[in-house]
């Protein structure tokens, strides 16, 4: 079969595909977006893992272009699913990625998958396998709904906020922020890699031990250079800040950590004063506050900062609905 | 934003739109109600508690009339939700319904919530304070589903049951029953609050301790009364159905008791003499019996009487859909 | 009420049902099958367990054919569900089937249930009595998602794949498998009712003790004589191989071990060698190896036969979506 269009990560994209998507985006968010495009088409979805934003954008994007879409949640009423090549399935998974995709792609006609990272094994997650195997085994188009590397709609949907709300260069930095608990590098990874398609200056701001991927920081830096922006890394939170046009937050564990829970969930909060605080924001120029959301008041933001007018979180979480209606509209085949 | 017209307890509603909304779920339960008046609107639900009628008969609703709709489980695939104001979220909560419901209303023309009681706190439960915190945040109109303090659809449907059924002013009982467990207050509240709109002679029957709101008992006495009807409570389970046209029955929990479960449980299963049975049916006017369901059987009342043509259970399950369909149009801003 | 069609299982169709539910399948697997036949109807699921094909399937087929489509959970949002006459519902289950059922009924046009064998009591499962209680309760027609005793749509998909993948009569083996845990009964009975149904030469292999229910192999039995095939059962595996064009896998626990977990996951890890390989393969005439998935690699059958062009395992998944268009349409009364 000729390979499909797989959507998996930003880092696959090539300069004009990012460019049209982004185009088409604009184009679908409004009534254009609201016509029967994808009449008779049907989008399967897989969540591992919870979901408010990417699900509901993408129900009501198919609704909204006439296509059907089925929603199957690991764990909520689908068989436990295992990704590994040559296991013997004898523990606790009931079916393959290999069968449960390929008999997905044979009903469907776009799929897409949520399937978070171990945090377990570095090295594994780094391979992204879970939807590396779906993919492989699916037919029709794969939509990556965030995979332990990567979620490019997100990253899709902060570029289209910045433009929208920036509309030119600009600092850009990307920021750790306080968590409880240790989360996957997937977010900062697509924010990286969208701001740097777009040829931001983008400062990638945390401190010291919890660096991204390597292989996504280098592709990220190519990227940048080749559309006449930058990438740099700081370890300095109030340097970072000076002048910035938007400020983007979010918590990420440290890779060097994984398999060590209590570690580390000790190093997400042993640096509290990384919060985004009213005084944070005011080293930077008039900047936009950005957040893929959920995000926990009080301790990645502060409330004052996330009710201010400043605040773009909610207009970012929008825009998430005209990005996936462009990529369904790409996996289908159809130009607005 | 102009406030958008939320639908969350019986006792915010109106003479004219109680009768207004009453006429339209008529006018919707036949060949009018299945057809789009509601092309290309979206409506998403949030459930924090299990449902089967509300949840089928509002996507049936959907579908009937063109609309789409999206269901969201917290527990089932949904991030848990925060709604205290102010808190640092360091918790077990991910995100806060000012998010979650602000971008929802991003993407739909208007949602649902379900949030029950809580019966640990009775003073927070009477704030029905999760429910107030996502209209708060939505700039589209917010249907209960059902929340700590009252189920305002069931309390339609439950009025025009009786209209269809007794079609008159009548002797309308809503009694307490025997149960495993304490249950919330909503649905007797909302029942209470129905009929005393529709100018029935009301009578709360329970066990002493089983008081309803008091708030809420205020306004149904001043609603019953301005709509020429009665509102009276009574401890005696015998005189309360004599002569009676209509029994309602539910289990609720004592409010004194929130916080002592094992108190709370020994307490609703004291009483086991008030089970509806076909002794109690007797002793009204050909009465109807009437449940919101789910129902035990044999602890609430005897399978005789639920499966006696004296039961309207079903009848008045089914007009669920009627009425669920009317608030839909008026929250969308269409009639029918 | 008139009787509404129920399609609960394989032993009650008749030949004329059964000739013409298939040929309604061929005709809805192309372009009529994508039309809007069932414009207005809605169609309800109740699962007890989890699915990936039935249900995908299902959502699918109400989508091509303009009909929409509710699913419920049992545990994943839905009240849990008792189903015995004349108890005292003082346990865990809020609802009983009577009540959810019949609500349901009147909301929605055709039903669907899935309710595993419990695996605990082979006498309450030979009752299927889950399905049976729905079906009396439902005035809709009720279609078997699988119960404790049939998997009619299975059998139907199995049929339908027998016929495009070898087209004439053939001998057919429905052969045992090994597990880790013991699985209900009620693939088998519909593979060996569906190609009894069909006419072939069926030959049910399995160890010794794991004998299928008497019931379903002498109406077996019946079906295929009529049908002008036969059918007979061996423990010879190699035996039952030799000269197969099909061979069916699947594996299933042994009735007398219902009620001991432990010995029942013993007896089947206790025949590893009856795994489905690519020697046993080679006894075969060009056999196709079919199974109903989920499949566990490397313990019922090697990746080495699943991975061959001889598996025919998606083309099998992917006919449940043609059969299951036309028991929907045969439900509503609709011929394609």
């Amino acid at each position: 079969m000729t390979t499909p269009w797989h959507f998996l990560s930003l880092r696959d994209v090539d300069s004009a595909t990012w460019q049209e998507l982004l185009a088409q985006s604009e184009i679908l968010s409004g009534a254009r977006g609201r016509r029967p495009l994808l009449q008779g088409k049907r989008f399967g979805m897989v969540f591992f893992n919870p979901s408010l934003r990417t699900r509901t954008a993408f129900e009501v994007a198919c609704s909204d272009l006439g296509a059907s879409s089925v929603n199957l949640q690991v764990g909520g009423g689908l068989w436990s699913l295992e990704h590994r090549d040559g296991v013997v399935m004898d523990g606790p998974h009931a079916e393959h990625v290999k069968e449960g995709f390929a008999v997905l792609a044979r009903m469907l006609d776009g799929l897409g998958l949520r399937s978070f990272a171990s945090l377990s094994d570095a090295a594994a997650d780094a391979r992204d396998e879970v939807i590396r195997s779906a993919a492989a085994a699916s037919s029709v188009p794969l939509l990556s709904l965030e995979s332990a590397m990567d979620h490019p709609h997100q990253g899709l949907a902060d570029a289209l906020t910045v433009r929208r709300k920036v509309g030119e260069r600009a600092k850009v930095v990307v920021t750790w922020a306080p968590h409880v608990k240790p989360l996957p590098l997937a977010v900062p990874h697509a924010a990286t890699l969208a701001f740097a398609h777009e040829g931001h200056d983008v400062v990638l701001a945390h401190p010291p031990g919890f660096d991204l991927d390597e292989g996504v920081l280098q592709d990220a830096s190519a990227l940048a250079e080749a559309a006449g922006g930058s990438l740099s890394v700081s370890h300095d939170r109030d340097a970072a800040f000076d002048g910035a046009r938007v400020i983007y937050a979010k918590s990420w564990g440290a890779r060097g950590d994984y398999g060590a829970p209590e570690t580390a969930a000790a190093a997400v909060q042993a640096h509290p004063e990384w919060i985004v605080d009213a005084a944070a924001m005011g080293r930077t120029d008039h900047g936009v506050f950005l957040h893929c959301l959920p995000v926990r008041r009080g301790v990645v933001v502060t409330d004052e900062v996330l009710d201010s007018p400043a605040s773009g979180v909610i207009d970012q979480a929008a825009a998430r609905l005209d990005v996936q209606k462009a990529t369904l509209c790409r996996a289908m085949g159809v130009t607005a």
